[in-house]
């Protein structure tokens, strides 16, 4: 048994590639666009970790998703945390809880899922503007 | 950078970790009790695939977690999805989604996050009482 991905709806895929991909930092693996179904996949996957994918299905008409809080969050280990949200940050995405203890820190992308990122191995020294940054919405 | 888990929220710990432990067939890894934030974290995995992991976060005040249609699955590849699917109805988990063709099916957990199995490699042959079973439900 292994898990394979965790399957996200987004409604705009452009936008949400962006986000995954040039902000958030994954890569896309494949596309499968199905005409008839009116529909297309994308998988992508940390790199070096593509054995855990994330898969976005995109219907091409459009749907209100809505938010939940069944779902929870999708996490990533990264290896620097002030870089990834200085990557994001400069994409214009809100860092809902900024990394003030150069540990933890959560997004949302486009659809509303959490995205929660984890500084690899031990916490990084605090740093401006992170450490003084508040909290902003919910996520 | 690295896939961690994902999370849902659980609004009974004990009927969730009888469905994704001896139902659907996740292994505990490790369990977090915090009395202060009144939660129970239980993080679990696929046998043998310990590196990506689902997160259970029990929060022991009750609330109502609606669903949405943002997030759509959590998707495990499966030895055998025949045995895997009369595991979970054995154990009275409706299979929304029957393996009818011997290589997909979706079930739901008890608070409504869809589980896609896939059988591992080639799909198995056509085999009954999965191969005439009409879907129930949504997923």
């Amino acid at each position: 048994m292994k898990y394979l991905h965790t399957m996200v709806r987004v409604s705009d895929l452009e936008v949400s590639l962006d986000f995954y991909s040039n902000k958030l930092g994954l890569v896309e693996l494949r596309r499968h666009e199905n005409e008839t179904g009116r529909y297309t996949l994308v998988f992508l996957a940390a790199p070096g970790d593509e054995s855990a994918q994330v898969e976005l299905t995109w219907n091409w008409d459009p749907e209100d998703y809505g938010t939940a809080r069944n779902f929870g969050h999708l996490a990533y280990q990264v290896d620097d945390i002030y870089a990834a949200c200085e990557r994001l940050r400069d994409g214009g995405v809100v860092i809902n809880r900024p990394p003030r203890d150069g540990r933890m820190a959560f997004v949302r992308s486009p659809d509303l899922i959490a995205i929660e990122l984890l500084q690899k191995g031990e916490a990084l020294p605090p740093r401006e503007p992170w450490a003084s940054m508040p909290n902003t919405g919910e996520w």
